[in-house]
């Protein structure tokens, strides 16, 4: 009834919002190597900001398309660990994801077929001691090691209909001809600003004759375009196609949130005249 | 005279107070990559508070039970490094514990077994140059590849009493029929107090029909508890168990040290009544 | 024409300014596990100031050493990723080191023979799109496990006389008899302070009757020396041996940059007294 499994599962990706001070990642790991020494574990990050189901939804939906076929990622961002909300594992596309159901999988569903999913309610593959605040280490961190041990998916618990998982509310962008309104999805590492608009809706922002981002509430207008980091010498806040697929916003070795004094969620708006 | 070792150490757990900002721990990495290029080298913290010896060895104490056995935990919290302190390595439990001679393996002892103990005084298995100031490259990481390889502990150097090892004077709680002193061990990534309480010393913590937590230094009293984080809808802090295994104190998704103002260290109290 | 290659290159070593937060690191990991599935990856750091090449350049100079023959480097400290510089692949030593033509890999020119380098310009070894904001992805990574698993450097694109790669203008300490100028290169995660003088400019730095180390900015001077940091009892910022091979200045369980008011690039001048 299942898809056949990918031969080769012997990576997996680990994300959480657990940072890496407290040696639970590591824990994890540790549980991971006792049940599949030759997994190859990567890191995708674990700074998401703490029980922030979005943030995390929208770095795995960027990074996990770089991962090879048959990669079980292991995501844990998850207030509601104890409660009722389920763990679930699911195969979508060519990949793996174990995680609470919350919609940390969201923009997944959204972007792949969902071949299989179950609800993790086999003990036979948690460890003995199952604690109520910390399924990564008891739950999901063996679960994933199985997975890419080899074991069927259909072994760890009960098969779910896969429209019944949750998703979050995603907003949109709404494009209204050369009228978009949208916000900022994520702030980088560099300071750049990741608008949630991505560049297959607005193929013409770097042919039209002239565009503007503005972002009302703190009255700034972003006209300048780049196609790369370098591409002038001024320090003016330019727009360019951000490597995550997004519309993005940057200054030159700068930091453009620090800048322009935008925020993560600030509305921005983007008009294109031809 | 020596036991037989685990069939499997391919496993090398790092814990260090070098931060990741400056290449130390790539480098201790890159090292043992030369010596065991086939281990599995898994970073348990390198975020330990700077030279605090009593943080690392409880990080360690909740971590190292959660890895394979024949796992070498090569551990550098080391403010004594190039001094008269000796470097040791300690076959305890079904582990192998390399590190500086200063308590940082305190729990350890306190918990396992401890099969045999060496001094690092044969050269053979540490760098051809070793500085008087990164034993962690110099010493224990090589030291910890070697072990991982399948050399004998015996070999590392001059057997020690393993009564003779340096230990923290660890400040135990003190349980006086229901009342308990004890105080803040740790505040995890999201805030959490962890106390130094073992839910074993207080098994009626969750079933007495009230308990208080007071902090005497702030006049603050915790009396709600919790199974799990999202079991109530409010933002009062709440006492539950934590996966450590001790005594915890959460909000919702909320930061109870900030919440609460409470910092490492401080005392806390804890009455049940029945 | 070129070098026989090492027998073994399956390590790879990151080092770029990307931080941890944003999953770029991970993604660059997945991209290498798609292709190199058995190489043993291991970070340096991933926390050099963003853009600071110099800075980039110093770590890596400070750790290559460590790493085992054949193992290959790919650093990404890029402000001009997008633009005309190149990208290039270097056989340096024992080493590869994989990244943008801007002056990161100016201390392995200075310290290796550089037997060949190459532009990446076969684009047979990139991803199949390569966008022009994350050449670590896109192009590094792809590179860095293609070279790991066995592809020889001539493949990888044109081969470019190695004299003409870009070098950082690096500052060198200047020693007139006994009195050297020299700067702060680099602060670490404790605070020490690792100037850019090299021990070996130095030999007579802990037998001369006396030193002194000004900082001419903030009128203060540090006498003290001392072979290891628990040498002595006392909070007196001292002169030491750095592990990198360099002077240092640090406070016994402290932070000398704090202690003293110091900051990267700061003025140094060292006088030694028969």
């Amino acid at each position: 009834m299942h898809q056949a499994l990918p031969a080769s599962r012997s990576v997996i990706a680990l994300l959480t919002d657990f940072g890496l001070g407290d040696g639970d990642v590591g824990v994890m790991k540790g549980v991971i190597a006792g049940i599949a020494l030759h997994a190859h574990i990567i890191d995708i990050t674990h700074d998401i900001a703490p029980q922030n189901i979005a943030a995390g939804a929208w770095v795995l939906a960027s990074s996990y398309r770089y991962f090879p076929s048959g990669t079980v990622f292991v995501c844990v961002v998850d207030p509601g660990v104890g409660s009722t909300r389920s763990a679930i594992a699911v195969h979508a596309g060519t990949w793996f994801f174990v995680g609470p159901d919350n919609g940390l999988f969201s923009y997944i569903y959204a972007g792949q077929s969902t071949h299989e999913a179950v609800i993790l309610n086999n003990p036979a593959y948690h460890l003995p001691q199952v604690s109520p605040t910390f399924h990564g280490r008891d739950i999901f961190a063996p679960v994933g090691a199985y997975l890419a041990s080899g074991v069927a998916l259909c072994e760890l618990g009960e098969q779910v209909d896969p429209t019944m998982l949750q998703r979050l509310n995603v907003r949109q962008p709404v494009r209204n001809g050369s009228h978009i309104e949208a916000y900022i999805l994520h702030i980088d590492h560099f300071g750049n600003l990741i608008t949630n608009i991505p560049l297959t809706l607005v193929p013409d922002v770097f042919t039209s004759s002239r565009v503007q981002l503005s972002f009302p509430t703190i009255s700034r207008v972003v006209e300048h375009r780049r196609r790369f980091f370098a591409e002038g010498n001024d320090l003016q806040p330019f727009i360019y196609a951000d490597s995550s697929g997004n519309v993005g916003v940057a200054v030159q070795n700068g930091n453009a949130a620090q800048t322009l004094g935008v925020n993560l969620e600030d509305s921005v708006i983007l008009d294109l005249f031809e």
